[in-house]
């Protein structure tokens, strides 16, 4: 093991292992999850390529190679917990996507919640076996997040008994979904139903695409890959361009909806019962950003605590670059982000699952909160991760443009969760919505429940901007639960400022949609403090449930960085609100240097305690060992580049023209 | 034409031809950049690939064919000024670097300033004619910014009159540099100079690595390719171990220092002779960041005009994605910022080529300003630029993560300015190293020129953070001049906080090396202030030379935007000084969405007039027509993953396991 990584794992004022485990959930479950690793780890199955060296195509087959061979063990070991199929994925699959992802994330569980008992029988065994191979097309090369956009018809013709499905224009082809291009031989396909001369709007239709034994394109169906992307290499992200495809009647979702043989239309019983899994999706995407940005932060600060470079005092030996103060200011933020948001992942899940037990039920009334707390921080979350992977590389210098370094690769398997499963600024503006009716229904005199409650204090909404206000005094910028405060004191006049901004553009021009466009600006920013407040709330309320005195420390300094560092980043808006003072955020400045040479000696213990494995991890600048340049170099003279020491190339081009 | 884009530029409200020449220089330029522009067009040697479908080795090789095309033709056509060598290369390589261009960029322009006459007249023909060629090893692999940390060495032995070069450690291997792993048959070495027992630091050395008629590695040099990276598909940045390597002591660079034959070691007379080269590349990057923001604003900007998503009025059909508010906002600020870097640009290429006239006459006055002017502001525009880019490809949802977008590949091939030439914190620091002495000599009473004189004006540096002071009520936020003055006085009194910083360390613990790093965090923030400031202030000085009403007019809102804009993403600043008041900073949001509105009917013309070619641009949704969906479809079809309707895989895997 590398020195420099060594002393400082010995230097670590709290136990690793029991910060783990609060990770985990539970000693438990620590254990289980290394089991698991471990099936991975020591199975010659998945001993590959290094994809970094594969061209496209062949990183395509490995993929689809390891995806089979992981479907084979999840079921000869009987994993079938879903937690632990993820885990086992992803040791297997490391930060890279899997062709037939969608089918288990979007085709099954569609199938599950919208085929009626006769389809169910007919579908769930051909796709449970693979036998079909499906994935989800919804969105179209002109239109994404706005499903009543979308062009694709399915037009039913009682004659047959058959639904005929087109694409009508080039902007309707069927685009982005992954496994479509070459992998999958069925789609759930979101088509607007006409039957009987009129449009009933999206539903989803099951289209066999490829001939289930030669895999052959069936008529009518132009079937491809979109070509490579920033990442995803992959999977076959494919378009689907349909001319008069005819599928029975029977291949309509009809759990819900139904078409009847005659062609009558007959309404879902609930607009709610579709938004669940989008709902589920979001929140768990939460959790993708706390694991991408831990991965990123743990390769950035062990490569930090590894690597020498510079000087601090003249005429001494290179320092490690974590003893620069720049570079704590970059990497211990963001370390702190990514405790704060897998707190934020386990309650999304937690919640998740209490709030499903309900609707099972029947019982739908914190299904709204929920949607709109999961929009939100899905978009608050992935941005912010987003940026701090960026950040986290080019903190590890030229290396962090190795592919070696992991870094990259994490990166552009990562950002897409900004725009998938609903873009960013429409989360955002999804959640204004639910803050900005909530305020209206406050200030009508209704008491809000949930985490929106603090729009009912009607002290609060009386809060206005103002230089300097009584407040400050009372706030203690050590004291996390004062912080809390203010962030929430925030949130309340940012989404009391929105709707302000909707009142006076109503006043100008009297038109609800234009009045919403012209205060997007305010709203998003009122979202941002909203899921803002959520996070440091949720980091602060976890503190609570951590026994151990060292590892409580460590982690309530961490909270303690994040709000603070959240504060300043943020000033304007507090100076504004008169939430603090001058001096106050001057105190704010000086307080997060002390904070970050407090984390100083226990930021490698810190990442070490995320406990992702080598292979996980998948980057030679965030080995355990540290032992960083000596396989760096390793790496390198396996480039295909290096395969002949002279290129045709070189010998043609530069000889002969020169 | 699609109607949207075309309707855009019947909109208008400014000759877009006008405002390109401006951006040129002149009409004349205009023509010329032109008329570069089309040799390259219309010359069929240049017809090639699109490398999205290639594997790194085919790109490595089309980019090598094409490189020494260019050569030829740059030759044939008499092209010599660097401007249009510039003009035509990005043309021919779009934004993909080439493998020869360290040859161009380093190599040559190192032998032009550091030969003595004999080693000219021996290097410079062959380094011309490209028998040489060459690349400039400076990196090593665990060793970057700081030079004093490089390990590699370089001993004199007087027996034989050579100099025997070694790479002491793992560490010590050269990494990264350009060109080094495969095409280049000479390198300059940086080593640390041995001679009679002493080290004197580091030196240059031509070191021949490769047999210049086999191409075969020498003996004693390991070297290869570093493997893949974050973009930089075609370059070889290659490795280089070396085992005592013997050169004769003529390959030494001795225009400045020598090694006499006897192993006598003679100090240059100055070190400021290397400085100039260093200065002039990072002046450059600004102009790179202004220009791969100008075709990040272009594909956005232009794609929005053609994408309609979504809904603004319900029931009516989808709405250009321009016409929302949050995409105005998130779209409109970075063209601004495209805007005020093109002009930041011009003026460091200006000044620079003033400056190196004075060196070349003796006076190096000036040069410590200009490097801490350019080290400051080529890390302050590539991190803008940086995150712009990003932030363009996110705002065309879904296809902004094809490659077929050009948005990943301008991506990964913009973000290395962000470490390469001097890694961005570290050029802060130094340009704030600067400051904080201007800050202090003006304290101690000498008079300060240049940019920096501000820091003389008494008044302002008795300016402290306040609530409310009584300047705000002066500030016209309506009035550019105005606003330059407020950048200058937060620049000032964060330079001034800084220093006050380093002040109090010094009083706590009495050790300058340890009270800088103490304060680095102020010092960042001070040099980003200072760079704020100039970069506001060139761009309003600009506005000063466009004649033209309708150009001046919406080039003003322009510039009024960008100084806006900067305000509220650093409210917290002006507030805390006291340099506005909060009633101030809500106009200033009211104010930016009224030149939003204001600047909406201009949008595509805008971006018209930076005039990058389809070729250059290479964007399917930044297409100069607009006609974006079939060509995304058709490139799609030629993805490589296409070629075979059924492949192998799907059969073998799918079919035999499931």
């Amino acid at each position: 093991m590398n020195a420099d990584i060594l002393k400082e794992r010995q230097n670590a004022t709290f136990d690793v292992e029991k910060l783990t485990n609060i990770l985990d959930g539970g000693p438990e479950l620590t254990k289980r999850r290394r089991e698991i690793e471990s099936m991975v780890l020591n199975d010659p199955d998945f001993m590959e390529e290094d994809p970094n060296f594969l061209s496209r195509s062949e990183r395509y087959d490995q993929a689809v190679r390891k995806s089979a061979q992981m479907i084979l063990k999840l079921r000869e070991y009987g994993i079938a917990d879903p937690e632990e199929i993820y885990c086992y994925k992803s040791m297997a699959c490391g930060p890279r996507p899997e062709p037939v992802g969608l089918h288990f994330a979007m085709f099954l569980p569609t199938l599950y919640n919208q085929c009626e008992p006769e389809q169910s029988r007919k579908w769930l065994p051909l796709a449970e076996s693979l036998r079909v191979v499906g994935t989800y097309a919804q969105t179209e090369i002109g239109h994404g997040t706005h499903l009543r956009g979308l062009e694709t018809t399915a037009t039913y013709d009682p004659a047959t008994q058959e639904f005929v499905l087109n694409s009508p224009t080039v902007s309707s082809i069927k685009w982005w979904p992954g496994g479509l291009g070459k992998t999958s031989n069925h789609a759930i396909v979101l088509a607007q139903l006409y039957t009987q001369g009129n449009c009933h709007g999206l539903h989803a239709f099951i289209v066999p695409i490829r001939d289930m034994n030669t895999h052959v394109p069936l008529p009518g169906i132009v079937v491809g890959d979109i070509g490579p992307k920033f990442g995803f290499d992959e999977i076959d992200n494919g378009y689907l361009k349909m001319e008069n495809v005819r599928i029975p009647r029977e291949n309509m979702l009809m759990k819900y909806a139904k078409v009847e043989p005659d062609g009558t239309y007959k309404k879902p019983p609930s607009a709610k019962l579709t938004y669940g899994t989008m709902v589920f999706i979001r929140s768990m995407i939460v959790g993708e950003s706390a694991r991408a940005l831990s991965k990123a932060s743990t390769i950035a600060i062990r490569y930090s605590a590894v690597r020498h470079q510079s000087e601090i005092r003249p005429g001494e030996p290179e320092p490690q670059i974590l003893d620069f103060q720049t570079q704590q200011y970059k990497l211990f933020p963001l370390l702190a982000t990514a405790y704060a948001f897998i707190f934020v992942g386990q309650y999304m899940k937690d919640t998740y699952s209490r709030i499903s037990g309900d609707i099972n039920q029947g019982d739908f009334s914190e299904l709204p909160e929920l949607h709109a707390l999961s929009a939100g921080l899905k978009a608050f979350t992935t941005w912010t991760a987003n940026a701090a992977i960026e950040v986290c590389r080019m903190s590890c210098g030229g290396h962090g443009y190795s592919r070696s370094s992991g870094l990259p690769d994490l990166y552009v398997n990562f950002t897409p969760t900004c725009t998938y499963e609903g873009e960013n600024t429409v989360m955002m503006l999804q959640t204004a919505r639910y803050l900005v009716k909530s305020y209206q229904q406050a200030k009508a005199g209704q008491q809000l429940s949930g985490i929106v409650s603090y729009l009912n204090e009607t002290d609060h909404r009386r809060v206005q901007p103002q230089p300097v206000s009584a407040r400050p005094t009372v706030v203690d910028i050590n004291d996390l639960a004062s912080l809390v405060e203010i962030y929430k004191l925030r949130a309340a006049i940012l989404v009391g400022m929105a709707a302000k901004s909707i009142q006076q553009e109503l006043q100008h021009r009297k038109n609800q949609a234009d009045a919403w466009n012209n205060s997007a600006i305010d709203l998003v920013k009122a979202s941002d403090a909203h899921c803002h407040y959520v996070v440091v709330k949720l980091f602060t309320d976890k503190l609570g449930e951590i026994g151990d005195t060292a590892v409580h420390s460590v982690v309530s300094s961490l909270a303690l960085l994040y709000a603070l560092h959240g504060i300043t980043v943020n000033s304007g808006d507090f100076l504004q609100a008169g939430l603090l003072s001058v001096p106050q955020v001057l105190q704010i400045s000086v307080r997060i240097k002390e904070l970050l040479s407090q984390l100083r000696p226990n930021a490698v213990a810190l990442v070490d305690s995320f406990d992702i494995h080598n292979k996980k991890l998948n980057s030679v600048l965030g080995r355990y060992d540290g032992n960083v340049y000596e396989n760096m170099f390793e790496w390198a003279r396996r480039s295909p580049l290096n395969a002949t020491e002279v290129s045709q190339i070189q010998c043609l081009v530069l000889r002969s023209k020169c």
